[in-house]
């Protein structure tokens, strides 16, 4: 999956350093994956209610390249790909949308399949591969 | 100033009830205050970071009618007005955009500007005297 | 019941505007009445997973006296009173740890019980009934 | 420096998935980095508003090994350690309190030491120099 997810920063998302609070960038992160799994019409609250399967974040990494400011436009650019039959992966690269040209940090997730009551391992849902499959129709450009 | 924000109901927002976190939903208010801002051009990162006049939250309140889940998408509707040279309120009433008739919350905060140096209340800045007096050139409908 | 709550302001509180965020307060003051739960050994985790009851806040307030900083150490002091045998009020008072005779801040929650399934109102279960009729043993004064 | 920060998961912490909000859990680390600064007399006020040197976080991961849930009693174990004049690394490890051999996640962030106006390196302060240096007089253990 590719996707482009449009986010302002938000005084909520600051510290009293002046810039964005450091772990709220993978939170904005999880919107993005969030917001893609929504173009596929999956429907979040039953997701996200672990009543069949369960998909936890196992690692999360995050790179900051320059600082984040209140105001700040920015654009998380989502690549999602399968690593096994219950694992996959997501790269975010936050942008600028003043400037595009400027890479303001990175941000990676590992996400595992199980089944919520036995907690082992299980196949990813059909909903789920396929999401990992797409391509957007065109090139983002709005 | 009346301005509808739209925002839909992330993981982030909500706790182990399964329902959005109580307090989340005065920070979803404040973003919908943040982006009838920008529609008048306030930079944010200047006008948060208080150097010349600060225009603290002094009190805050909300009512919850419905419970509020993940994915929810909601539409924030914002009226604010002046009581005093130097203090204005803001009223928010949270709908639910897939049914307008049913009001799930509502809000209000009350800012003071004072002189940041002093801490001494100090007359509104020109452009929130200008921000509070806007009314949108047409009905919210979109 | 009554209860002190002892916290120190984090980063993470704060916003970029230099003070805590001002919705974080009340996410704070519903620590000290966890916390307060907890001594009378109530489950937090099955508590609010509202298999059997849930206790949804209905309404919250807070009113800001003083700018609270990072670090600064706070008492939380909660007062919690029965209003209905479906419902309770809980005041706090936030005070400063290092200069006691100085309100900071106020807030108030109102706790309504309620069937999860039917989404009626039930009687608050016993183990609340004994919270809310708790006093402390002692006057707080470490 | 060797530190341990005792902290009680609470429902702000938690998303409807049950468990932690994955990003949560970073913050809590960067909660156990704050309050071992306040062990060696750093005002964290002054700290973290940049006036004259700013440490911001350059790099943070978190590996999730076992479910964390509202109430867990947790016991985050921080160890930091000078990479260069200018550059330190943390490393965490959240352990449960009531089973101590169960490691539940582990952390890392890695600050950088700039001076906030120029934005480019310079020598972490004699205050943070020393912080790194501290080994606690007596294993931990209450």
């Amino acid at each position: 999956m590719r996707f482009t997810y449009y986010r302002t920063i938000r005084l909520s998302d600051t510290d009293a350093a002046g810039v964005i609070y450091f772990a709220q960038l993978l939170s904005i992160c999880h919107e993005a994956y969030e917001a893609s799994l929504e173009t596929v019409s999956i429907d979040l609250r039953t997701f996200f209610d672990n009543s069949s399967t369960a998909i936890p974040i196992v690692h999360g990494s995050l790179d900051f390249l320059r600082p984040i400011f209140c105001g700040d436009r920015l654009a998380i650019h989502l690549f999602s790909r399968q690593l096994q039959e219950n694992e996959f992966e997501i790269d975010y690269s936050i942008y600028s949308r003043s400037c595009r040209a400027e890479c303001l940090a990175k941000a990676k997730t590992r996400h595992v399949c199980i089944d919520p009551i036995a907690r082992r391992r299980t196949s990813l849902p059909e909903s789920m591969v396929r999401w990992l499959a797409l391509e957007p129709p065109l090139p983002e450009n709005r």
